[in-house]
């Protein structure tokens, strides 16, 4: 069964491989040689569809030091276009929506196929950072100019944590036109049965489905993959954080952690029933943890009751 | 082996129950009724010590209404000198020093045998309280009277949560003489690991084995039970609330969890080699909610590696 129906029936159980599009320097010739690598290295899995994040220079989010310097990337619209024409799966392509001028956003909505292409649109990364346009206005585009077109919202648990209200704003999202949502790098695995269950309560109080939450997991192959992680807003539980500083073999550490985590969380889902997918990243781009991330998913996917 | 050889050892895997004194006003003959009635309950159990809890109206550190009104309980040092004769093992008896005046817990300290009783001191619940001997005081007092007597301290995951230093205040309370810690209730599971990670590598760090943590768990069969467990500064995760408030059989639910918790618990401490034991204790006096520590109680007491 395909991504849009399964997410239409508000059915889960898929599996989704996330990619960061190349640099925005690199050559035709070499995005399309990243691309055709991506995709063969991919090959081993049986995926539900791609996700192409869209890179954004949060430092007005963080006043740290980036671990690893912000460099800018190709759009995710144009990569999946020119080079990611292969893929036998649908892409779920992210909109950093406060980039791009309406009517730009606009004709890429109305010209994708929705049986090929969903959308998650990422609204400001700070509230002082001024947008072209806001992610409330993106959403009313997607309904006026791309109906069919499956939106997904983003879910964060740490932010529940601190608020405890981030199901009341999924419902809010979907009001708006999502049908999945989809969360960041999920390490603390409290956090998001907190959420889940906050969601799932407050759709069944209201006669309601829960539509698919996908969960994403990553391996953390050093120390500084682990602090850009944390630079990006995972909120890496303090047992977790000593293991993979303690640990002899880090890789595989974080290899076991992130199984266990989803392990976890899918039981939860299942006896909960909220429906989830799960997506896989790889965080850093070295060689040993885009692998580790491969055969992470490839595990993930034997678990799953497609 | 006994527990005191055990805790010296710096060993775990020991089984504890804890008991709330009968009220004050409760005659001499109504006290050893519940005495007699309590031990004949704890027969089925191969129990390492008895715990003894020393209650204080704490509504100092509470301005909430109090779930269950407060009732002024026994001494539990004369509870256990006049009515826990009988038992045959030895006993932790909680003394919430900041009651006592120095003279009387020097002369308790000095009259008892180390081989029957150990001690945890608790020191004011709010920094508000006027108390009459301070923790640190009573743990000096400790040290010049009876220093074979085992003192314990308690351990607060909650508390790491916020402040990320409790560790920091075990190692000085074992400085101070503590060579074991008692924690409340433990729901969070997580907050549970992050403070033993945090421990045990500090431990490691400097050389030196950690001493045994006990661990509390308890079930809950009533949300009033819940509120008292959350008054009494117990966090309980988001998503273990919402099961607990919708599960048809609360007391079974909650069962399970904790179940679910002290295994997920003692896996984490044995892999980490963190000596640790179990206390189960009943929040209510319902005769359900005890019916079912004493299940749990007997259930951990077959995990345990003894």
């Amino acid at each position: 069964m395909d991504l849009r129906r399964r997410i239409n029936e508000r059915r889960g159980e898929f599996l989704l491989f996330a990619l960061t599009p190349p640099r925005q320097d690199a050559s035709p010739a070499r995005a399309r040689e990243i691309a055709d690598l991506t995709l063969e290295r991919l090959r081993v899995l049986d995926l539900d569809g791609l996700v192409l994040y869209d890179i954004d220079d949060e430092s007005d989010r963080n006043p740290d030091e980036r671990p690893f310097p912000f460099l800018p990337t190709m759009d995710p619209a144009d990569y999946l276009s020119r080079h990611l024409q292969d893929a036998n799966v649908p892409a779920v392509v992210y909109r950093a929506v406060g980039k791009y001028e309406e009517a730009e956003l606009r004709s890429w909505l109305g010209a994708q196929d929705p049986q090929r292409v969903l959308s998650v649109f990422v609204g400001a990364t700070s509230s002082d950072k001024p947008v072209v346009t806001t992610l409330r206005r993106a959403q009313v585009l997607r309904a006026e100019s791309a109906p069919d077109l499956l939106l997904g919202g983003v879910a964060i648990p740490e932010r529940h944590r601190r608020t405890g209200e981030e199901h009341v704003r999924m419902l809010a999202k979907q009001a708006a036109g999502c049908s999945f949502f989809v969360t960041q790098v999920v390490y603390d695995v409290n956090a998001a049965k907190n959420l889940v269950s906050d969601y799932g309560y407050a759709c069944r109080s209201r006669g309601d489905d829960p539509v698919p939450i996908v969960f994403t997991f990553s391996v953390c192959g050093s120390v500084k993959t682990l602090e850009f992680l944390q630079w990006l807003g995972v909120e890496v539980p303090r047992w977790i954080e000593n293991e993979l500083r303690h640990a002899e073999d880090t890789l595989g550490a974080s290899y076991d952690l992130a199984l266990a985590t989803a392990r976890e969380l899918m039981t939860f889902c299942r006896r909960l029933e909220v429906p989830f997918g799960i997506n896989v990243e790889s965080v850093s781009n070295r060689r040993a943890e885009i692998e580790a991330s491969v055969d992470l998913a490839a595990r993930l996917q034997d678990e799953l009751h497609r």
